[in-house]
């Protein structure tokens, strides 16, 4: 290995979004991405940038988010991800660095992403818990929301649940699956509910836009046709409100293999 | 009900204390007695003190502080709650309010106290749970820690496990119960252990002090006898270091039923 030659890295990050600006640099502004990129500066002395699968906003978490980067490097990965570690405030953990092939991109060689949204519904407010959670109250038909669910599933165009203002060039996403998950009873008799979708790939708030009209229909203000008026509207202003950002959790982004070093 | 008398409440509250600077009003500083005090100040017009059971500090949480106060409320119990919850932040929760007799006091009352301490060992760094755990590394022998955890049950002088320079009358308390709660582990190999430290009242820092020397123990570096030795020193520099805040929380606080107004 030449000493002095750059190596390609593959880095998933877990963070508590609560709170940073959001994953993008901005000046003066905590973010994830300045934060890793700082660490990086202090470990090399150099200038590095650290590109995620995608931009998260402020408040929203990540259980594996990836990013990639390229920097000299004499060490093992292992040993990257403790140096990096040490460097890095509570609410950011690196859990594991992968050496990759150059060129890799943490967006471009992006094939599918996970998120997860958490709902609570009834019971206290808790202190312990309000940081991941839309808390709502009143009854949520489950059964409805879960057909409404299956409604946004395959290759559409997801116009109207992008982020007024945003400009992509193609709206079409493959949604391979949006689960509705129950989860326990707490003791003061809330319930836990968590939307999981998976795509090829999402757009500007398609999570909290998916799940804010989802709501809607468990409270009964739509039937589950909607989603399908939604859709075909090709409108933001056709959907529902935009979740809050705390309930939502990259949960994992996907790669093909052939992007590691360690691929024969 | 005389519309201008002042009625005693017993409040039961819950708080993350991580943001906090303890229970404690302190001027310029978030404190959760100056969050009440300022919410009942908010909705009565009157300034009104809230008396809680004990002070804790900054990064100590609680599932159940009782607070005593007295004011001038035409409402029900229930919608005290309700009222002081609009005015409070998302990290402090009031539980439950009752009509307490006249004289119900938060500290003098109080008969027993229950605390739990959360510790976390190996794993990585968890960026969701680290605000409630003390994060260690390396083996805990835990059969070691419960024997250790045996001797400090009784009535006993707990003089080398209070903060020094703290000034109490008498340094004698009975802990009734001081158990090691092993927890799940974790999808990282990480483990989670439980102190839970019962008595009739505590030393300030007695509970951190506690299981700062427990772990001593569960390290290997000190025998269970040393638990004998530390007490017969009232001394605190014979007892093991003070357990970080961020694991310590208030559990439960107990009173004779007939503080309650409702008791016959």
């Amino acid at each position: 290995m030449n000493a002095n030659v750059a190596r390609s890295f593959k880095l998933t990050i877990a963070y508590d979004g609560t709170c940073f600006s959001g994953w993008q640099v901005q000046p003066n502004q905590p973010t994830i991405q300045g934060h890793l990129q700082g660490a990086l500066q202090r470990l090399t002395g150099e200038s590095i940038q650290v590109i995620g699968s995608g931009r998260t906003d402020a408040g929203v978490h990540a259980r594996a988010q990836v990013a990639s980067c390229s920097l000299v490097w004499r060490d093992s990965p292992e040993h990257l991800v403790r140096a990096l570690n040490t460097q890095l405030p509570e609410a950011i953990v690196v859990c594991a660095a992968e050496e990759a092939n150059k060129g890799f991109h943490a967006i471009r060689d992006a094939i599918g992403k996970r998120y997860r949204y958490q709902l609570k519904i009834g019971g206290v407010r808790g202190v312990f818990d309000y940081r991941y959670h839309w808390h709502l109250h009143g009854k949520l038909d489950v059964d409805q929301m879960r057909l409404a669910a299956q409604r946004v599933i395959g290759e559409r165009d997801f116009r109207s649940f992008q982020a007024a203002g945003a400009d992509r060039k193609t709206t079409v996403r493959n949604v391979r699956a949006c689960d509705l998950v129950v989860g326990p009873v707490g003791d003061d008799q809330a319930f836990y509910l968590s939307v999981e979708v998976e795509a090829d790939g999402f757009l500007y708030n398609m999570v909290r836009n998916i799940v804010g009209t989802l709501v809607e229909v468990g409270r009964g203000k739509q039937t589950v046709d909607w989603i399908d008026q939604i859709l075909i509207a090709c409108n933001r202003d056709a959907a529902g409100p935009t979740a809050p950002a705390r309930g939502l959790f990259l949960l994992r982004v996907d790669y093909p293999c052939s992007v590691l070093k360690s691929h024969a």
